[in-house]
């Protein structure tokens, strides 16, 4: 087989197709569900790999003559019988090529720019029972770049030369990609210094994927709205997740969920990752609970992430607006103060600050924030950080590379999945909250901290839960956009509930900076503002 | 820690709940998703144990003073990320404890029959993260059996005693379950045997398997239905899968699909195992395809799979009606069949001469049926086994044991997921088709086949697709009781897709065995006969 270095970049064609989406003239390569669906541009994955090959230039001492070798996702089945599980592609391989089928690999040229892909030669026997066999032809065809079959991949790396993979840990999992991805340490030299250039990358996006990102949060957005009007008491809360997820497959090809649903009702909605196995949505809804939902779709692997939080009856009672009114008003703060340069553990430190504000007002906490904050009273109420990176995966990569600020140690700030400094094309999710959280509140009455603490008014909350709301967010040059367009305000929730439009006819909250709709000078809605290729 | 032998067995309370369900008086341990969805009785898996020990005692050499270990599904991320996957319990797991959490062990003491499970102690950040840790009492209370915490798991074994653990080969993917559910060899000697016992034992289900079998199968068929009804022109394949997911989901309580959905329509239902990420159900209907969906819920674990088969525009034109007929008449011929002491693999040689002679009426083939099944016609046309076990496992273990006959090797017969005599409690698939697969017919064309070809009938069917019907059915004393209800006979399908009701208000297809209605010595529906404990 011929060596890689040696072959043309096949591009895809760029005649034949009509409109101009995503800003690639006439690119006739993209994954779409349907003409109701977003048609993703895969020059998407060409451009990602560019500003890998740029990066790994500039960055790496052995970078410039090697080529980069990934191993994409692999299918498995369960324990040990034959059922398979809907494979989900391995993000990073998903970043640089954009494959949906398991086991291929891939590598670049860093010298050339050029890659190529390499794909499983498929028995005949597959053409019975999984489909059609597709030919090289037609594979490079759907991928745009040049492929070649996996028996083929050793022989064509270039003999002698500089191989390398991805070698590194995930600082929200502690995973080694190594572990969890073994290479065939015969082909290809572990690297941690790609695995740090490629995390960097992904930890920026692109117009391209702030486009289709977009998408995913409209998807995600309406599929929220839609549960939220349906909620009602006596509902169970794997009913609410059923419906949402009903609505980003059928309305939008969501075929996976970037997450476990987290539909989390009255009590429930004060344990932060409700809804696993072990606390399987299977609470009633009553009449006096607030509901919390966390659900969030993925489209080409881009997920989205997204809570709304708002009272099963559809009208906010005294306690409900108090707590809702905190959290919002830390999610206002925090969008209102973003920008590139800014730290992301600032925000976090931003929203504590606003949050204990409102318990004050709520009449809960007695005393003077600031003696709150040096006892981080915070992290009971708000234990998780304000928000994390995010793309291909909920958690996104990059949250702390080496040279960066490291995670603290401190309660509530410790959590926080990154605190990096803010910069343009960063997605961020803003989801501040306010918990009643027994297993903490209880050991801050038995210390210092209960000096804080009106335990008359706590006794209202006991058994509240906790209202989060969570926005996904784009930093611009300088500001945010909002990617979420889902009711916030206590007005806008009760319209909607009560069968009112969405979205709104006139934008009451301009410091959510939504980004789906366009008002004129009297705020009043005259377009929704879709995502330029989607329809 | 007291050794397992000493401890006395704890049963779960037998007071203060209403009804008897189950067969199980009053007992108050159950898994159910609300007052609508069928509460399983846990006590199902204290039969299964004592279905296991005596078959242990009876079969293996040292099971008589054993203790049997085994060890729970554990929970698992995917790649290097912190995306933790939806836990389901390993099946074996499942049939002996009917555990919901994940990374449990559990233990059967064979002289005393007495079990207990051993759960993970869990840190208290739990309680702020994931939710309320239960105590060991709860925990009892909760399973019906004796718990501890599995760090005791090592000192509770007799010291010296025979602990055993699972070894084995599933006969459909063809992975040993020590490989994948490692056990520390310090605790449990892997025993062959042991498999074997448990694997039999699994294959033939209790009353109380079969009635929440019923269960699964009846959210299915509900389920299905609502799809059939919704199908129109113009939708996309995924459309119908989330349909059927968000039903099965908020009627039924089905968290789980038993397996990936096929949704294939036109050529695509030619392509057996459809619907995986590389053919992910995305072709859009078209006026003259076939649909042919795939479907089965999931509930506590146990299985449903069941197809159905129908034009999208909702009146089958000749070609459907001939291929349909034909696959109707193999499931009424093997439905007839099926009782006791019956081979499945003659079951499979009936449905094979049914569609041949299926394929003669059609025009398609031409010639004496015994001398196509001599060369193996049929296996051209359905390449799958007729039916296969169903449980806890779609495809269900217990196919193939030690003793029993053997797999075949020739085309079709092969592919039979089990060649077992039929018993009383068996529940399988019975699952026909006749698809026209161009990478089985044109081989089939270049050999001695082509003379049964009737070239010009057959020109009529290319890019037909095929048709599938699938029930699932359990084996009773004297026949088969057939747990699914779909529309089936073209007159069903054509009456529900144009709106008539369902089920039928006269049963025109008695010898289908549909165990759901009642009717009266007219063939008129008096009674949908629902699970017994499911409302």
């Amino acid at each position: 087989m011929e060596p890689l270095c040696k072959l043309a970049r096949l591009d895809c064609a760029n005649e034949g197709v009509e409109g101009t989406p995503g800003g690639f003239a006439n690119h006739r390569c993209f994954f779409s569900r349907g003409d109701h669906t977003y048609k993703v541009p895969l020059e998407l994955h060409a451009q990602n790999r560019a500003k890998v090959v740029e990066r790994v230039r500039a960055t790496l001492t052995n970078g410039a003559g090697a080529v980069l070798v990934f191993r994409g996702g692999v299918s498995r089945e369960r324990d040990d019988t034959d059922h398979e599980e809907l494979f989900r592609q391995e993000s990073y391989f998903q970043y640089l090529f954009g494959v949906k089928e398991p086991n291929w690999w891939g590598a670049i040229d860093v010298c050339t720019s050029e890659a190529r892909l390499y794909a499983p030669k498929l028995p005949p026997a597959y053409a019975v029972w999984m489909g059609h066999i597709a030919t090289l032809d037609a594979l490079r065809e759907r991928y745009g770049v040049d492929v070649a079959w996996t028996d083929g991949l050793a022989t064509s790396l270039p003999p002698g030369g500089v191989a390398l993979c991805m070698r590194g840990v995930n600082s929200d999992s502690g995973v080694d990609i190594a572990d969890a991805l073994p290479i065939e340490e015969s082909l290809a030299m572990p690297s941690p210094e790609l695995f740090v250039a490629i995390a960097d990358c992904r930890a920026v996006k692109s117009a391209a994927e702030l486009d289709l990102m977009r998408y995913v949060s409209y998807a995600t957005s309406r599929a929220h709205v839609a549960v939220m009007r349906s909620t009602k008491p006596g509902d169970y809360e794997y009913q609410l997740e059923a419906r949402f997820l009903g609505r980003i497959a059928e309305d939008h090809g969501c075929r996976n969920c970037a997450y476990t649903s987290i539909c989390a009702c009255g009590p429930n909605s004060a344990v932060l990752h409700y809804g696993h196995a072990g606390a399987p949505n299977d609470r009633r809804l009553a009449e006096s609970d607030v509901a919390l939902l966390d659900m969030g779709a993925e489209y080409h692997c881009y997920c989205s992430d997204v809570t709304c939080s708002f009272p099963v009856r559809g009208v906010f009672d005294d306690r409900q607006r108090a707590i809702h009114g905190g959290v919002l008003a830390a999610q206002r703060a925090v969008m209102g103060a973003m920008k590139p340069g800014v730290s992301w553990a600032a925000m976090h430190e931003l929203a504590e600050a606003t949050i204990l504000d409102a318990l004050v007002d709520a009449g809960v906490l007695v005393g003077k924030v600031e003696d709150m904050l040096a006892c981080h009273l915070a992290a009971v109420f708000m234990p998780h950080g304000l928000g994390h990176l995010i793309g291909l995966d909920t958690h996104d990569v990059g949250g702390y590379l080496p040279g960066m600020p490291p995670r603290a140690t401190r309660p509530g700030l410790g959590k926080l999945r990154t605190a990096r400094v803010l910069q343009a094309g960063m997605a961020l999710t803003v989801e501040p909250g306010i918990y009643f959280i027994p297993a903490l509140i209880e050991p801050a009455l038995q210390d210092a901290r209960r000096h804080f603490f009106n335990l008359g008014r706590l006794d209202d909350f006991r058994g509240f839960g906790g209202v989060r709301l969570e926005d996904v967010v784009a930093v611009t040059t300088d500001g945010v956009v909002n990617l979420t367009l889902c009711p916030r305000t206590t007005d806008e929730i009760e319209s909607v509930m009560a069968g009112g439009s969405w979205p709104p006819p006139t934008d009451t909250a301009p410091w959510l900076f939504r980004s789906w709709c366009t008002y004129d000078a009297q705020g009043v809605c005259r377009a929704l503002d879709l995502p330029p290729t989607a329809f």
